[in-house]
């Protein structure tokens, strides 16, 4: 198994954190995104979508998007479950990492793509061009802070954004809120739930994957 | 179970075909998107997203997000199995099936909702309004036809969106193409593996669900 990365994005982290989590160790690629590498021939046959993370398997298949690798590490090493421990669960579990990932990451990535300078044509991840749509930059940043607001709702509930067991949702979320730190959108003052839960995330030792 | 509908809407109709193809039968409430009704208080209550489709489990847990419903009804009753057989087709058909929804349904939504009349202010579905970006509907419009001749490469390797087996990620992908309709986005004349494959999903009984 062959996992290609890249230890400054924000993506492939949350697998590292996830298999960090399952102590599973991973034969890692380093992929040069800053220096364009995604865009070469080399790697288009590895993903043509351009987009780190990838898990290589043993047997050619070649899994592309964070939430379908991590579910293949789940089943490969169930224990500790972070995917849930019921049907209930496990359905709840995946609702809120596709909340968190399509409100929550796509938002920021709408934010700070459509703004950086040096983005400029990549504001969407992948192969295409794409120019920078400055309302939608705005946009994405309202998203993001109505959806951090929404997330310490559900914290004032909840131990964990999922339920009472720390999840892949919250591994999706934390990394949300920094990389929501790249676009300068910090967690509102009163997300005092939030803010906890963020803490307390933060502090596992995974974090640091 | 309770299962919160619109017959019209495109997300609720994933699920339809999904139980129609597991042969479940979902007690059902249609909801009025036409009119509004998913503002409401009384809906505010079941999905504070103001969104269908929503499943009401008997424990009171209420799942939305068409995929996490869709792995819940997989759970309930597990043959024929739509989320794959194996490990490798498990993670290979939640790949797709996660493309197919960021890259296809939400390019597809851009295109629509920031371009049709009756949806100022609803750029984006939920309680919240955003004005309509012209310049995001013409790039979902591109978007959504470099995804469809995506999906017609993979369709000249695969039977299936996912590989040689029907699954989740056909579903969501035929409800792709008939949402694309809704923007007036047709699939491109040489797509002709994407041709087969929709006249052969759309075939199926479960596809009038």
């Amino acid at each position: 198994m062959k996992f290609y990365d890249c230890a400054t994005a924000p993506s492939p982290r949350r697998v590292r954190i996830f298999a960090a989590e399952k102590r599973i160790e991973l034969d890692t690629v380093q992929v040069d995104l800053a220096n364009g590498e995604q865009f070469g021939a080399a790697f288009r046959d590895v993903n043509p979508d351009c987009m780190v993370p990838v898990l290589d398997l043993e047997d050619g298949t070649r899994l592309t998007e964070v939430t379908a690798i991590c579910q293949y590490l789940e089943e490969m090493q169930p224990e500790p479950s972070l995917f849930g421990a019921s049907p209930a669960e496990r359905a709840l579990t995946s609702m809120w990492n596709i909340k968190v990932e399509q409100q929550g990451f796509l938002a920021c990535a709408e934010a700070f793509r459509n703004s950086a300078k040096g983005l400029r044509q990549r504001a969407i991840a992948g192969p295409d061009a794409f120019e920078q749509i400055p309302e939608l930059a705005e946009r994405g940043r309202e998203r993001v802070t109505k959806f951090l607001n929404r997330l310490d709702m559900q914290l004032g509930e909840n131990t964990y954004i999922a339920g009472n067991h720390y999840s892949i949702a919250d591994i999706s979320a934390m990394v949300v809120v920094d990389f929501a730190g790249w676009a300068k959108i910090t967690v509102p003052d009163d997300a005092t739930n939030l803010t906890r839960w963020y803490a307390s995330v933060s502090a596992r030792p995974s974090a640091r994957a």
